[in-house]
């Protein structure tokens, strides 16, 4: 099992026994999900460092996490540092008090400075793995992209190096002198389900998209 | 109508026609996600500026976004400004180009400077909130909080006054030359949904708990 990297930025400090250092576990937690949250400093009208978080959608190619946008996009800015989350929320922890009550998660953190990617094959390149992430080989059935497009979207990566991954899973963990309250305890799971509208205006005329069921 | 007050901070750049200016719709957002993504500005190990952002639950009374963690929790540091995000991902925008592709999703930001909440009744308050937001009625059946768990809990808020909402909807943009490209175009919608395990350990004693199902 490939390890993550420990590093002053990714030890976690509140609840460390939730920690994972799975490599596998935080790539996958990465490839599921679609959306991430990208915290910047950004300089305020008053010239003060102003926090600023935005969603975007990104994909990973290897040990690089990528997104896109406008070009001129304000979380496309390279060479500054940001840090990077993905969170799954996958139940709700019923216990039988309130203190006790939690989630289950897999969140991942990832700190780094991205790299704006200039050639545009490579651009290309993960544009079509972007596409076929959500929806495998829809790439090829789509108009190609042309020059224009390429160069009006910004594509930006950063390097897999500082990841930190946290995970619950399982009921709730009650002080046993509550075992008996009378209230019902456990998991609520949260389910995710993708589905192509019906009455789409070519929808009838070509088969269904391949939505990858696993995207969350 | 109550409109978002516009500021330099809330002024959307990027997209502008997506701005909403609908506090009704803000609040919707607020109240039917369950988390948000907290960003803020630590001091580095080396003393320099590092951003930071991390996930949790979050919940609203009135003006105001409230959230919790054990007390000593980073995000939860008080009187440094932060910005926080909500999104709600509601579903694939296919269009017959790469480029058009899109996502329907409602995004929420605010900028502030979040505030601890010293009261113990207020906090207790708060807290009934939050559990009664995400299951109504369930607060009253727990095993009331102690004392020594209010401690341990911290409790910030941040006033609702610079607020930001973006939102997309429909059905995907295509360059009119593409109308007839042959590929399936539409919206693949999202769907969320929760289910109580059924084996958990006192799950046959004790009627299921309510689970607010407009909850993502």
């Amino acid at each position: 099992m490939t390890q993550l990297k420990v590093t002053d930025l990714t030890t976690i400090k509140r609840g460390p026994k939730r920690a994972s250092f799975d490599q596998q576990a935080a790539w996958a937690l990465i490839d599921q999900a679609l959306m991430c949250h990208v915290a910047q400093i950004v300089e305020g009208s008053g010239g003060e460092s102003q926090v600023v978080v935005t969603p975007t959608c990104h994909w990973r190619d290897g040990d690089y996490l990528y997104w896109h946008g406008h070009r001129r996009a304000r979380n496309l800015a390279s060479d500054q540092p940001v840090s990077i989350n993905i969170c799954a929320l996958e139940g709700l922890v019923m216990a039988r008090s309130a203190f006790h009550h939690s989630i289950n998660y897999r969140s991942l953190t990832v700190f780094g400075t991205p790299e704006w990617i200039e050639d545009e094959e490579h651009k290309a390149q993960q544009l079509q793995r972007f596409v076929d992430k959500v929806s495998p080989g829809r790439w090829q059935q789509l108009r190609p992209m042309t020059h224009q497009e390429l160069a009006a979207t910004g594509v930006v990566r950063i390097a897999l190096d500082e990841v930190s991954l946290k995970c619950r899973s399982g009921g709730p963990n009650d002080d046993d002198a509550d075992a008996d309250w009378p209230v019902w305890a456990g998991v609520v799971h949260r389910y995710c389900h993708w589905e192509p509208e019906q009455d789409s205006q070519q929808g009838m005329a070509h088969q269904s998209p391949n939505v990858r069921q696993e995207l969350i």
